[in-house]
């Protein structure tokens, strides 16, 4: 109950705190006969490390994963994983700043009530550090549905502060250090890059999230409806504060006539509703898009108060992303994958020996 | 895992279809002791039903809720409490045209494929009737976060169409069939209503819900922060297809020094969080903004297949809502006070020996 | 958390109190296309309802159940079902007794205690009526287990205060109102009954449940290996106090030489093990015996506390059981339903895959 | 729901085999503020582990355990708690016997068939060896419980194969390595010890597990009574085929007028129903007793089939506790330290603002 498990059949619990000796999950449920090993879950980790360019945070970690247990032979076995990723750059210095100040935008304030204390070594347990393992479950998760079922995940920056950057060339998307499908804008994105650095300022982002081939029939009606599931998991990524789901806040300003997905004997027409009708998959592609909040921690001075109540000025110092919403990126990546494998998984727990009535429509028109 | 279950300690379980017998619910985990009557739900329900105005759906129903367990001299006694509500206009006739053919934009195709087969009648489970349970059992946990905490949650119609009501009277929200604290504008939303339900059309809508009151400390990191549940909660809703926290979307167009929200002695300054840091309340105002497709069930003749394949048109009669977020303003109110009460009895559930280091920040300024 | 749900994948949530208007149950997660009708859930429930013979307390009660949902054209949706009874012969009379004395042996206090409060109208929640409900949706669970997987779930009367029923005619069972396989000793168990009537005073009893057919892989180690969770199904029946497997108790004065079951090429030599292995069935029967615990209302008088504090002579009045363990046949095959049911669709959440490398050995052999 | 997890609240997820790289677990929902360090884990597991004497497996194993997150500073933040224990003595030899042959009495066909693979090696994940994180995380419960709530939870091997140890001396149970009470019957326990390693065999043991000091209130009727989390708990763990709470299966034999607890205003009489009443602690000392089953790892050679059907002799060599239940004596232990724990939290996330009516009554009398 206490938030650091995600999934019900497929099940990942997570621990580690930024600066502590490492991060740790364990995934139970995962099904057996999946071949695995540490070379399948890298370069997923690889893409969110920081340290890889100007882009992100220079903290330089290699996040090396090591299975430590449910692989025998190569394969899993059905029983859990164990994956560890030990921390390497943790500068555990001089801590008397934060220890102290009640940084805004933080979690040290609601931490520190809900608590009665917290670990504020680089953010303890609420830094972004924590999303390592997320991106190593879902790896797991990514291979297994992309094996069996043929599902592809992807994300892509869709926006950076203001910068709306649609070009749909999903190609490029592993090609630059934004995972921007629009590489024609590359220049642009690091000049205000450049300029945030030297402002010591950080910007919002926007980060699109699809999965190709999913199977009709993922969800559970009607509190664990699939756009539920996928709102929490993608909502309790950090800085997460909006989430959507095909045409989304658009759809309030559309009429029914507009809106409605009619279908012909080629299939779907459209896919307004982003690939799920009733919170089950429909087949066509699963369309999602987040909005993440600047970074918090910036050096442009501020007001604050310590924990003694007194007002002190703070700025932020340290090594962190002045969007990080471009990291989030294969962590949002991660989630969806989690949350497909999961309803995968209780899909067929109940549903096992249904017969679908109807030949499945085409969905993979966009 | 069927998904017919909401929250961890403070558990809702529905039951019932649109044209079945009636709707039922069991909350288990409700704290004793709190005075408790059909006097305390129906009010709620009285909100959300049909047949109250032009703005709604004709269907009448007197949603009548009995409670049939878990209350005994007046008060809660910690056993399940059992709800009940009988339907009366269910209008089981023919039902031949639905039965066949695939409407759009709706679950007959998904719920087909899924279990293999599904009740036609009136949508069965995927009918927004299914809201109904939810609003009595919300109205259970309102009181409790009321009498006890202090909490009040309130919503109200914040876009209807293309239209922004963004007038915050919300003292006017309960005194209009359109929940808009906006009062100025109501021959206008009239006269749309008039237009869409001529031209058998419907409209999106935009729902804004603030919990005022909340104490610090609800939210459980890393994957059930608050603004993760809400999201599960909210966008379970029928038609519900985005949801935003604070500043949402806008915060990714934001700079870091602009979103931050410091703290001065008089607490905080700003709410471009909407009342959550680190994924736990702060005390500030909780606030949220929903969106909500248009009703697909429209006059308006468009095209499908039927269960055999073939094309065919379709023009869905019946009473419908000609703008479902309407009535989803009292199901929103209802959802959120579901999230708060259960993560105050998760966050007792570990912390409740806690003594908070600090007094509480004001965060009553929006 | 809250106590009133059992599964997890095939849940039943239950509500209702001895003496209040009803009792009712969902089940959530039942997988569609069983064909279902209140006939098929009758039966269990004629076997346990009381008034039917000396042998049970002389409440009389039709228990007619009602499927409220989840089933349309005489099949179940994958929905969740509910099931309602109505109490009838709750005889809301003078509680001023039971009100104000602490009834020893029985729940009074501790609920009390617990919430502050109880519902002391016939033991409230906690009477065995509550089992009611436990049978209706183990008949469900027991009809798809037979359908789909030739299960068959049974149970005897194996022991009725210190006497022994070890004869094994299964065929007699339903035959007499003691549900024992043991037909010669009828007239003892009737001379026997009409003495505690007399006396006013009650006895223990021993059941014994066997489930014969169950495929293999049902189990999940470690924490919920099969064993374990038919223990918690059966410790969690009113009354109960000890559950065995296979040899049980007597398991711990043999010889590893002597307990071990061997393997020929005709399958299992033996069942000592009582159908597990390492927690997971083995598709040899399923062997359990349970104790229960004499009935504690008796007319026998007694010391206890009133809710003063003060002492007072108690005789507890009313329609009570002699034997309680006799209405707990139905209850107990009814729990190890539920059991078999939620492991069967939880081993094909993860493992429907999975093709075993070996053919099923023979396991019918006890 | 693959049974890696235990609790609700205080939640306890382990993963790692006999013969992997170690064993570790994650600890979520831990109260904040309790001090702890490794020196408060390791006594529980040096009294646990192998290789201390002759009455247990020659394996040698340091058990040393790290804390791996969720302690700063000293004292628990309330974030998950990572427990690592490397292995030491694993002996990854040649596994050609046992991975061919079908071990009698143990998980080898089960694994097989439900998993479709298994890892062979000292048996994998179904090993002994798993049990020594259920001892770690236990600890961390049952410094809480006597910290905060004065609760001891203690055990002793009462059997040993046929023979009885009866003697209460507790202060004797960890003078000997067999956790025995009964310190005048050491030198026959050590004989018959000698006498099953020269001949190769095993034998059962009985356990009985006392806690001291629970508070009323504990357990959640009706599914989740104290005594059905008892009974999983103690059943889940390894060998273990019954469980009997107070007067367990003699109750069946008993009448109501002899097992009925009386109170007095001195408080309870005596103590048959082992310190639960309707399923919730009684504030009365909670006694069960738990028996197992010989281990089937013997070397006395006996029939079984390989993996490819065919008959062959098996005898299990290798370093194995010739009665295993000596060291489930800790290991039972922590099992109720955990659900005692789990339930106080429960209790409190539902109840923590009732008043019991009455003051405790004293339950201190066995």
């Amino acid at each position: 109950m206490s938030g650091n498990t995600f999934g019900r059949l497929f099940r990942v619990t997570t621990f580690g705190e930024s600066h502590g000796v490492g991060m740790g999950c364990i995934i139970d449920g995962c099904p057996p006969g999946l071949t695995l090993s540490e070379a399948d879950i890298q370069p997923d980790l690889d893409r969110r490390r920081p340290g890889r360019s100007e882009a992100t945070s220079p903290r330089n970690e290699a996040d090396q994963v090591e299975i430590r247990s449910g692989v025998f032979e190569g394969a899993t076995t059905g029983t859990p994983i164990g994956l560890w990723i030990a921390n390497q750059d943790q500068r555990s210095g001089d801590y008397s700043e934060v220890r102290d100040k009640i940084r805004p935008s933080h979690a040290d304030y609601t931490y520190l009530q809900k608590y009665g204390r917290r670990d504020y070594r680089g953010g303890g347990r609420a830094s972004a550090r924590e999303t390592v393992m997320r991106v190593a479950a879902g790896a797991v998760a990514r291979k297994y549905l992309a094996e069996r079922c043929g599902v592809e995940v992807r994300a892509r920056l869709a926006g950076f502060g203001g910068l709306s950057l649609d070009a749909p060339d999903w190609g490029a998307v592993n090609q630059n250090e934004f995972f921007s499908a629009d590489p024609g804008r590359l220049d642009e994105l690091r000049g205000r890059l450049a300029e945030l650095r030297d402002a010591g300022d950080s910007v919002g982002a926007l980060v699109e999230i699809e999965a190709l081939g999913a199977p009709v029939g993922l969800g559970e009606p009607v509190f664990d409806k699939l756009d539920a599931a996928l709102a929490a998991a993608l909502m309790g990524i950090n800085a997460v504060k909006a989430v959507e789901i095909g045409e989304g806040f658009r759809a309030a300003s559309m009429r029914g006539s507009e809106y409605r997905d009619e279908i012909g004997t080629e299939g779907f027409q459209g896919n307004t509703a982003g690939g799920t009708l009733g919170g089950i998959s429909s087949g066509q592609p699963i369309v999602a898009r987040i909005a993440l909040k600047p970074t918090s921690s910036i050096r442009t001075p501020g007001r604050t108060l310590n924990t003694g109540g007194e007002p002190v000025e703070i700025s932020v110092q340290g090594r962190h992303d002045p969007c990080v919403g471009i990291r989030a990126v294969p962590v949002a990546e991660a989630m969806v994958a989690l949350v497909l494998m999961d309803m995968l998984l209780r899909q067929r727990g109940q549903n096992a020996d249904v017969v679908p009535p109807m030949p499945p429509l085409s969905g993979e028109r966009r």
